[in-house]
């Protein structure tokens, strides 16, 4: 099946290397700005379809300005086709006030053809150990609250228990552990893997702050195996009113699909 | 003192946003190749000059073709400048055979004023405990072999011991702890720690297998106090004939002050 985010993320191209969209309301937050890992998924589908390499492999982001749900288009441009590799850029634009486009994220996105060669991994990763999802407390998806942000009915997360900041008990410790599904049940794609790393709430929430993306890098590692996928996310570093934030991501089969690590300001 | 890192990155400027220089040679590879963090820091400190904001605190790369030394300009865009935070792009260029400009490596950066905030620190790291850098055994600098690569005569590394590769033993584990420090005798600026976070040779050598970078995000989050730097470098994935390389740099207070992570091929 194909999944909501793809429908909601799908471009219709209008120019050379000019896509056309109207972003959805669906992947809103909680003030109607858009999800930054959907904004992410919108110009990385975009630039997709440019390159002449099937899988990006690493995609860089900076947000600029808030997106908000409407019309807005991708602007494209092949840098670099190569023999193994081939880069890309994307710039998500959107309409001021007066009517001129202005910048709303930059992505630059190198992409390989991963069935080319042999995975032949070597990983020193491990997931985490979490129950089965079904035997996890679910949140999000149809579980979401009436009041929730639209994007949190898109999502179903599942883990022992709810973290301390959902229960009004910020942990003081910003880490989770947790799997990720999908809430129309559709599995994620390698490229959907660039939603999922910034799809869930900041963990700096358990520090009792919140936080607004500034340059996400996600690399993209493997195509996920169907099923839900199992994320580790920590914030080792906090200071002059900024923070990191790394998010790890491992298929049903046990391989490590995703690595992103965001650098946010502190709300 | 103004160190050698500072001077070979200097540009002059000569347009509106562009910058000249002369890649110097002092930063070359075994191949002739010019060290990956050394572009990365003329690309940078160029851009620097651009964007209203003093300090760079995330910078984003993209290595599309071979740095030579010799000429080369630097060709900035500043794309956004707010009240917390500065945002730019640069493009290391240099000439083909036709003397028509390609890019070589392409830049995205933020910056902010660290001063103009507290620190106030929350940290998860911990820099490697290592004896004194003069209780190491160092190498590089004017320890370099003659034969040895250009970069290597700049800066001094220390650890109890050599690495595995350098002895002739890959030890098959891509985690490597050590003093760093530039020969000159010079302390890194944050922007130098751009240079430092590429400046050592990548750990999967310790596989027995090279690397050539094809892209790098650095967090710069701290002024560094002067002296060495402890610096931890670990490869946890590697599939698909791609890997990331992690590098976190601490300074000689303990205070975390750089943090990159890079995708490379395997050669």
């Amino acid at each position: 099946m194909i999944g909501e985010l793809e429908i909601d993320s799908s471009t219709e191209r209008v120019g050379e290397g000019v896509h056309a969209l109207s972003l959805s309301p669906r992947w809103g937050l909680d003030d109607g700005r858009l999800n930054g890992g959907y904004q992410l998924a919108v110009a990385l589908r975009a630039l997709a379809a440019e390159v002449p390499m099937p899988d990006p492999v690493v995609a860089s982001a900076t947000f600029l300005r808030p997106a908000m749900p409407g019309p807005a288009r991708v602007r494209t441009e092949v840098v670099r086709a190569g023999r193994r590799l081939a880069t890309g850029t994307a710039r998500l634009v959107q309409y001021g006030a007066d009517g001129a486009e202005r910048d709303v994220l930059r992505l630059e996105a190198t992409f390989a053809d991963l069935a080319a060669s042999p995975a032949d991994p070597h990983d020193l990763t491990s997931p985490p150990d979490l129950p089965p999802f079904d035997a996890c407390r679910v949140f999000g998806g149809d579980d979401a609250p009436a009041t929730a942000a639209p994007v949190s009915r898109r999502v179903r997360f599942a883990a022992p228990e709810l973290p301390g900041w959902a229960r009004g008990a910020p942990s003081g410790d910003p880490r989770a552990e947790f799997w990720f599904a999908f809430a129309d049940g559709s599995d994620a794609t390698l490229l959907d893997l660039a939603f999922v790393v910034d799809g869930a709430a900041p963990v700096v929430l358990d520090l009792g702050r919140g936080s607004s993306t500034v340059q996400l890098t996600v690399h993209l590692r493997e195509r996920p195996a169907p099923g839900p996928l199992r994320c580790r996310t920590v914030t080792q570093h906090l200071a002059h009113g900024l923070h990191e934030e790394d998010v790890e991501v491992w298929d049903s089969a046990g391989a490590l699909v995703a690595q992103s690590r965001q650098l946010a300001l502190l709300l």
